[in-house]
C-alpha cells in the first residue's frame, strides 16, 4: 500500500493513567530506547506542566541519539482568557526543547461549556491560538480532538469547527480521540471518513480507548476511513480499560493489512519489546495477549495440536517467529499423550509413541495436578519429573533437614530471617546456616553457600518473579500455595513450580528445582560442544 | 431494535482450552447455575465424546431446573467413511439427552484435504447426514462452520456450499467461525453480509477468537453484517489468546445497539458475574476488563477526576451501575489532593478541603509508594493509614515479640511451621503459640487466639486472597515483596497491602491491617444501628 501510516506511542505518557503505573526516569528512558530500537516513529513521553520527574526526564533524554524515533511534549492549549504565550503550560512545552509537541483541546460542546465553563468561540479560539503558537515556533504540532466522536455525534457541526481551528491554525495532524472508549468501530469508520470527506487534505490520526474492548479494531476501522496516525500505548495499558494497544496494531497493519510500519526484521523483536516494557511497568503481561503472550501461539487440545503438526496454518494465522514469539504446546489434562510424547522424545528420542514411559508421565502429570500444580508454565519442573521417570535424572544433592527462623524480637528491633540446614554431595557432607531478607531468601541463600563450592556456575542464576497463588481461597492461611519461580542466567529463562500448604516448603520444592534443571541445562551444553 | 440476538456462552467448552482453565463438575455447575440467572440464552457446557467428567456433569445437570437457560452438547460431524448412527462420538451426543446439539465441521477446503485427510465431497455429506441425523432426533442444531473466514478467502465457492449442507439438512443457525483469530473487522461485516445475502432465511451465527485482540468487535461487525447468534465465553478465556468476550458483548448490544439481550435488572448484575465466574475459575479477572473491570470505571488522573465530579458522562462512556461496578477514584502520585480529600471527608467530614492533614496525608502516601507500597488495590491500608494521622484510630492491641519457625526436621518428616508471641490488649500480656500450614497461617491462628477472646467477630474473617509480588526482580530472593492480602466476613471484602524484604514481615503487616480495618468498621456499624 502507498499510504504511509504513522505510529505515536504513549506508553510513558497517556499509559502512566493506569491503575498501577508509575514509571521513574530511568525506566522512562529504558522505555524510549526499546521503542526507538524498534523503529516506532513518536514517542509522547509526558507533560512537562504536570510533573516535575517529567522536566527531569525531558533534559535526560537530550543526552540520547535516537535513530528513529521523534520525542513528543504532550500539554493542553492555552487556558481561558490567558493570552498563549503568557500560558505557563504552554512555557512548559517549550522549555523542554522538543521538535515536535501534543496538545488536546475540546472537541465537544458540552467539555467546552460544563468543564471549561468557556464559550464555544473562546474554545476554538483556544485551538486556533495555541496551534498557530506553537507553529510559529518552528515545532511539528498534533492536535488531540479530545472526545472527538462523542462530540460529532452530539453536535456535530462544532466538532468539526474545531478540526478546522486546527487545520486553519496549521496543525500536522488531528488526532480524533475516542476518549471515554463507547463509540462502535462501524461509527468510528463513517465519522472518521466524514471528517477525510469534509478536509480533503488534513493528516488524520486517531487515539482509541479500551472501554469497551474494541480499541484495536476502532484504530483499524479509522484507517479505514481515511486515518494515517496511530496513537496508543505499547502494551495497551492506560486509564480505566487501557488504551488501544501498539503491540497488536502494528503487527495487524504489517502482516494483514500490507503497510510497512516497522522494517520486518524488526518486527520479530516484537515479543521481546513488549516483554521488556512489561518488566519495567512492572506488570505482568497477559499470557493470551494477542502476537506477544506467552501463550498466543500456545495449543492445548489434543486434537488441535495433532492438526498444528501437520501444518501450523491450520490453527495459527501467522507464523509466530514473524513477531519473535513461539510456538507451545502445553501439557495438561485435555492435552492428549501425544503432548507429553512430544516433550519425552527431547529428552529420550530412542522412545517409540507407544512407550509405557508416555502414559506413567501422564498419569503423574495428571496426578500432580489434582494435587494443584500447574505445569503450564512451569517447563523446568515438567522436564524434572519426566526425567526423574525416565531414568535420566542423578540428584545433585541430598538434603538431610532445614530450618528457617523469622523473629521480631521486640517491637523495635527489625525482623530477622535465618536459615540453617545439612546436605550432602558426594558424600560429603556439609552444614550452612544464613541469614536474609526474609525466609525464602535465608534458605537460597544457606543453599547457594553449600552448593556453590560444587557447581560455581550457578553464581549467575538469579531469580527473576516469585508468584504466589493461593488454591483453595475458602481456606485462609492455610490454604495450599503454588509458588511459582522464574529464574534466568542472563541469557536463557525457566521456571519451576511447588505446591505445598507451606509456603516455605513450596518455594523450596521450586528452588531446588530451579537449581538443578540450570545444572541439567549446563551439562547438556557441554555435551553438545563435546559432540 | 426487532432483530432478537442470541447469546451463547461456550466458557465451559471453548473455555477450558484456555491456558490454566480446569473445571471440576461442581464448578460447571456453579456457572451454570449463575449463567441461568443472568439470562444467557445457551450454555455449551462440554463434549461428551472427549471426556469422562463431562459425562457425569450432563449426568447431573439434568438435577437442575434451569429458568433461562438452554443446555448444549458440543461434538463434531461424523467421522470419514462411518455411518452417522454408528459413529461413537454422534452416539454420545445423543446419550447426553440435551434438546440441543452443537456441531462442528470443516469449511475451509484446505482442512478437508489435509487434515481430514477426505474429499470435499465427503466433507459435505459428512455435514449433511450428521445435521439431518440430530435433526431426525429432534434436537435442535447448530452447525459451527470452523474456519469459515478463513475457508471463505480461500476458496468461497466451497465454504458457501458448507453452509448449505448444513442449511438443507435443517440446521437452526450455522455459525460462521474465525476459528485462528485472523480476519480483520471489515472482512467479517463483508463475508457475513455475503453469507446473509446469499441464503436470506438463514439463522447465522458468529464465533470469533482473539488472535488479533479484536473478538469483540469481530462479534458486532458480524451482528452489522446478518448474524443473530453470538458465541463466546464469559470473561474471554480460551485457546491462545481466548474467544468473544460475552461480559464485554452483552452491554455493548444492550446499552449501545439497541437490543434487548438480558432484562434490564439483570444487566446489573453482570459485573458480579463476571467475578464469581473468574472466582470458580481461579483465574485473576483483569483490573482493566470492560465493564465489569475494578479499574473500568477507576480515575486517576487528577484533571479527570475533577472533571468526572462535575459530571461523570465527561469521562466515563456509560454511568458504571447499569452493569453493576461502580466509579472509584485511585490514590496515587498523579492523582491530587482531591482524591485524598475525598476520601478523608468520608472519615472526618469536618475537615475543610484546604486543611493540613490533606498534606500531611498526601505526604506520607507518596512516601510509602516510593517504599514499594501500592495503594491502588488496599482500600483497607489506607484507611488505617489515613485514620492514624487524623487521630480516628486507637490499636486494638499491641504486639511485644513473635517468632516463627518452619523447620523439615528429617528428609522423611513433614515440614511445620510454628508461631509464637506476646501480645497487650486492654492492658493484659498474653503468650499465644500455634502450629499452622504455613508459616504465615501459623501467624495468624497465634494472632487470632490471642485476640478471638476479646473481638469474638472476628471468627467470621477469612482470607479470600493471598497474592506476593517481587518488586526489584534484580535483587533476587532477598528483594522487596508486597504482599496483598484480600479478606472478608462473608458480606464485605477488602484489601489491605505490606511491604518488606521479609515475606513474613509483610504478610504480618497486611494482616494486622486486615484484622483492625475489620474491627473499624463494626464499631462504625454499631454506631449507625445507634443513631
Amino acid at each position: 500500500m502507498n499510504k504511509k501510516i504513522t505510529i505515536f506511542d504513549s506508553t510513558l505518557r497517556d499509559g502512566v493513567q493506569g491503575q498501577g503505573i508509575s514509571f521513574s526516569v530511568e525506566d522512562k528512558l529504558k522505555i524510549v530506547k526499546c521503542l526507538d530500537k524498534l523503529g516506532v516513529e513518536y514517542i509522547e513521553a509526558g507533560n512537562p506542566g504536570s510533573n516535575p520527574k517529567d522536566i527531569e526526564f525531558f533534559k535526560r533524554i537530550k543526552e540520547l541519539t535516537l535513530k528513529k524515533s521523534k520525542i513528543v511534549a504532550f500539554g493542553s492549549t492555552r487556558r481561558v482568557g490567558v493570552e498563549t504565550k503568557d500560558d505557563n503550560n504552554v512555557k512548559n512545552l517549550l522549555a523542554v526543547e522538543t521538535d515536535a509537541i501534543c496538545i488536546f483541546g475540546k472537541s465537544w460542546d458540552f467539555h467546552a461549556t460544563e468543564i471549561l465553563k468557556t464559550t464555544l468561540d473562546e474554545n476554538l479560539q483556544m485551538i486556533k491560538d495555541t496551534v498557530s503558537y506553537l507553529k510559529g515556533k518552528n515545532k511539528q504540532v498534533f492536535f488531540d480532538a479530545e472526545h472527538f466522536f462523542d462530540g460529532y455525534k452530539n453536535n456535530s457541526e462544532y466538532a468539526m469547527k474545531t478540526v478546522e481551528a486546527a487545520k486553519e491554525a496549521g496543525a500536522d495532524a488531528v488526532v480524533l480521540c475516542d476518549t471515554n472508549g463507547g463509540t462502535l468501530p462501524q461509527e468510528i469508520y463513517e465519522i472518521t471518513k466524514a471528517v477525510q470527506d469534509a478536509f480533503k487534505d488534513i493528516s488524520i490520526g486517531v487515539h482509541a480507548h479500551n472501554d469497551m474492548g474494541m480499541a484495536v479494531a476502532n484504530s483499524i476501522m479509522a484507517v479505514e476511513g481515511g486515518a494515517n496516525h496511530i496513537q496508543g500505548t505499547f502494551i495497551g495499558f492506560g486509564e480505566r480499560c487501557g488504551n488501544a494497544n501498539l503491540s497488536t496494531i502494528i503487527p495487524i497493519l504489517q502482516l494483514k493489512m500490507g503497510f510497512n510500519i516497522v522494517d520486518s526484521e524488526k518486527l520479530s523483536e516484537l515479543t521481546s519489546s513488549a516483554r521488556f516494557i512489561s518488566e519495567v511497568s512492572n506488570i505482568t503481561l497477559n499470557d493470551d495477549a494477542p502476537f506477544v503472550g506467552n501463550g498466543a501461539f500456545a495449543h492445548k487440545g489434543g486434537m488441535h495440536i495433532d492438526a498444528v503438526c501437520k501444518d501450523p496454518v491450520s490453527y495459527e494465522h501467522i507464523e509466530p517467529t514473524l513477531v519473535g514469539n513461539k510456538r507451545r504446546f502445553l501439557i495438561s489434562e485435555v492435552s492428549g499423550k501425544s503432548t507429553v510424547y512430544s516433550q519425552i522424545q527431547k529428552i529420550s528420542p530412542e522412545l517409540p509413541k507407544d512407550c509405557e514411559e508416555t502414559k506413567i508421565i501422564t498419569e503423574r502429570l495428571k496426578e500432580l495436578e489434582f494435587q494443584g500444580y500447574q505445569f503450564e508454565g512451569a517447563e523446568g519442573t515438567v522436564e524434572l519429573i519426566m526425567r526423574k521417570i525416565l531414568g535420566k535424572y542423578k540428584p545433585f544433592f541430598e538434603l538431610i533437614d532445614f530450618k528457617v527462623i523469622g523473629e521480631q524480637p521486640s517491637l523495635d528491633s527489625n525482623f530477622k530471617s535465618t536459615a540453617m540446614m545439612h546436605i550432602v554431595v558426594d558424600g560429603k557432607k556439609e552444614m550452612t546456616a544464613a541469614e536474609g531478607e526474609g525466609p525464602i531468601n535465608a534458605l537460597d541463600k544457606a543453599l547457594r553457600k553449600a552448593l556453590e563450592v560444587f557447581y560455581p556456575e550457578l553464581q549467575s542464576v538469579r531469580l527473576v518473579d516469585y508468584k504466589v497463588r493461593v488454591l483453595d481461597t475458602g481456606c485462609a492461611t492455610k490454604a495450599k500455595v503454588r509458588v511459582l519461580i522464574e529464574s534466568t542466567d542472563g541469557e536463557e529463562k525457566w521456571s519451576t513450580v511447588g505446591v505445598s500448604t507451606d509456603i516455605i516448603e513450596a518455594s523450596w520444592v521450586a528452588l531446588v528445582d530451579s537449581i538443578e534443571y540450570k545444572l541439567i541445562k549446563n551439562i547438556e551444553k557441554k555435551l553438545k560442544a563435546y559432540f
